[in-house]
């Protein structure tokens, strides 16, 4: 298994200089185009690496189904999904779901920017500090690395710079979806997306999604296995943004992407996988990383459909 | 088993009632909204059923899978992908994917009625007739039913008030997608979504795609593997139109479902299911039919997520 | 006077060169891009001419005024009204403008394609040649020459390749607001885009708008100068498509192109302008011809605002 | 004259009943519906007046002329030309016009939210509060007011609760039109938006733009006519927002409203005019201000078609 991972790895390594690191976060600009690494964490407990898994990088949108998990488990699925929908827009990662008169519930998507902005609210706290630290910790349980923190460049960055999702945040707040400062939801959210992971971190996540709530080492429940559906049908649905349907076809197992380079796969009742390369095709999502799942996919027969 | 499904539908029976069968082509408003039947096989052979499984029903939207099989068989995947595109369109199953000034293949879902349009002229034949001969030699080998016809009256009912189709058609023609007469790929159109099957052809069609490709009775390889896979994700991230997420997320398995008020459900590995019950929801889904496929899930754990 | 216009053909003669003749109806590729013609008609009875203005060209849209005001002629303003609205819809000449599930009439425009079309069903006839024969001798009338007729070589070629205004129809007829046959409602329109006119017929045609209904010899009044007035507004608005904003700054009086080159000018109590020049700009608006309506205007000090 | 309006007040007043008063800005929504006032000023000199013409209001989008004036005395046609463009949006005063992936300066309308917050950036000043004294200044030079001032709670109002001018602010900042502080600029906006005038203060800016440039009392050229003709031209196509077609078949005037209840009017050479009613129909524009003028137009033959 190790060989065959060597193996993909060596293959898709072209694919690397053919994406384009994120630029729109400054900090971001500064990944390195030949980063190229992947985890696999087996439901028999095993786990085998290759390249750069070590390496560290921002979460960004992969902290969504994180967000996600939190929000339910804080709030029920039925509070939840009143709140934001579980449609796919057919739009990409920053679109304006919203009409000019009026922004539904149904419209949002939690794995879409406008969604996961509104989700941040839903998470419970006194404050957006506490909200972020509770995140911080459910992170740090499904990856079972308690020494995960935040790149406060990254943050900073995208705090300065972050004024697309600033304008959605405000547009939430017009429409009453957002009711407390808009500022602190958005420092939770940019905190959220500058979370410092790396490979097996993903994987480790992706483990609990697979195992449906199961914690990879302890076999411990870490959430119920309604809400593991939950997440993996969005993540089917809507987790590579507007590449989402084509990454059905070509791979076929739950996924969620993040502008940081990294992808996080889950394949039910068999393993977790973290994947991280930072060149983005046009959509946003790891070329190379694409590449390389797509490849283990028919290799493994990891397809669910 | 059988006691589960008839529970089942005496469970759903009181939805049939909130559901509106379908009125914008007249020949189907003479659905009886009282009908509720389904139909199960599963992979070691053995077959449930339940209510009006008997019932025969216009395919309507549920020929789109066979279509793209079809597409898929006559043309490779590559040739097929190029013309029709993957992604989810966020929109209804009528929706105009089109901007104003440019329709891409992209735009396409083989699962929205412009895609689906765009395929039938993608299937091989001399004329449309015979591209719908194969076709309907496909649905009949697939159900393993060689008396599948069509629904004269439905057909043409659905010619005469059309328009929408008609419009979304020569768009195509516009754009040069379509390039024959538009009148006779319609009909080819027309006479697909006219099909009569009944609870227990939509089973074993659904199940030749959860065998990813074997005869439910003979295990005769109908098609490969990989087309299965391509259909069954298209099913998932699209197959219930605009409630394709709320379906992923409640159910869990790809499906397709028809104004004619059936659904047919695909449990890779496990079973193929076929739905009838003609009251429709707001996005044109049989709603008592959804209601049954989601208790069966949660039941039966089918979900593949 | 007809220095001036000589000497205004000659500086904008350079730009016939940057302008493409409209290629989407094949026979309207054939026009001569170095075609340049003008034609003014004063209030006094006097008129002046420079260039090609006796050269005929296909009226185009030029002809949706003169359709609007049959239709009003036919049917009064307040049934006209609440059956095309009257607003800009900020999109090109043949914009769908139809959201996917509903089509109202305040979304159709006279000047656009689709609101044009559904204008041919308001003009009275027991059929609709008699309908377009009734446009017909309105044309003659308007421009005070009998012997106007159609280019029967376009109408065929826009019969033949009119797909995308098939489209527009056949969406009207989905939404009710055609009753009639389709392709019957077609055939008046594409006759309608095929009279045969010059630029001295749309100056006298733009005369009439101008002097508010009155015939520019006989003085007789042709229609109330409350049309005048309906039709002058929607000119101004929306006459030159999604340019009409900048066309109103620019030159500030009412009129209507078309991709046949030609552009009808009105100025209220002064004066109706024809203009011919088939290379357009990339709205589908006579290039040199508004260069030459541009300067036309900052001399004479035509801008009604 | 007087009579005349006295008439139509009388005739209108039933309108003011049927119109609402905006409530989406706290502090308006304690205007008093009952309110109704014309002022009208003429080329030679005399005033005619009626009704409440002397009740201040805040003026809103009627503000939006003079910020482009303003912009235009800054920095010529061209440069304002280039960065806000002039084409009707077709959609509603909020309209949020950018797509998902980018903004272009000819999306933009001066007389539409987005591209009057725009224009604030356009103005003059070492800081946005002397690019507002500057706009103030304007303002009484134009009215012949030298008391404007600002209603402070209106300002503190908008200020507070203007998310969705927000929102339109981080988009224009996400897509680097706004360059400086958007709470600076959007306070520019919203103090412009709550100076505080009666309808004899919009007859004399009106009567500027009529007179194309000149000092109601003086004479005196304040801006060049081309400028007048430029802000006519925009008031005609998209004064009135999405309602702005019907307004030119109904009334035909140059016009601004906004949702204070104020509407300034030009009568090109003829006068100015000054009306307030707070009650709003559906798009935003003062119903019974919108009936008088229909009113007045029709009896003094004011359509400038």
């Amino acid at each position: 298994m190790e060989e065959l991972l060597e193996e993909l790895l060596e293959e898709c390594r072209p694919y690397t200089q053919q994406g384009n690191v994120a630029t729109y976060i400054p900090e971001l600009a500064k990944g390195d185009p030949n980063d190229l690494g992947i985890y696999v964490l087996r439901s028999d407990g095993r786990h085998y690496q290759a390249g750069d898994y070590k390496k560290c990088f921002t979460i960004q949108s992969v902290v969504k189904p994180i967000l996600l998990l939190l929000a339910l488990l804080d709030n029920g699925e039925e509070y939840v999904r009143a709140r934001v929908g579980v449609e796919a827009t057919g739009k990409p990662f920053d679109a304006i779901n919203v009409t000019d008169q009026t922004l539904l519930s149904e419209h949002l998507n939690p794995m879409v920017n406008m969604g996961a902005i509104a989700m941040c609210t839903l998470i419970k706290g006194s404050d957006y500090n506490e909200r972020f630290q509770r995140l911080l910790e459910l992170t740090r349980t499904l990856a079972g690395n308690p020494n995960i923190g935040i790149n406060e460049d990254v943050f900073l960055s995208e705090k300065r710079t972050g004024n697309k999702n600033r304008a959605l945040a405000f547009l939430l707040k017009n429409y009453n979806i957002i009711q407390d400062d808009v500022e602190d939801v958005l420092d939770c959210y940019f905190k959220a997306c500058s979370i410092s992971v790396n490979s097996k971190d993903l994987a480790n996540i992706g483990f609990t999604l697979a195992s449906r709530g199961k914690h990879p080492q302890t076999d411990e429940r870490l959430y119920p296995s309604q809400y593991a559906h939950y997440v993996n049908a969005i993540l089917t649905t809507c987790g590579m943004y507007d590449g989402s349907g084509e990454f059905a076809v070509n791979v076929g197992v739950p996924a969620k992407s993040g502008v940081g380079g990294g992808i996080m796969a889950v394949v039910p009742t068999r393993m977790g996988i973290g994947i991280f390369s930072p060149g983005l095709d046009a959509k946003g999502n790891s070329l190379a990383g694409i590449q390389v799942l797509q490849r283990l996919a028919k290799r493994m027969y990891l397809s669910i459909f």
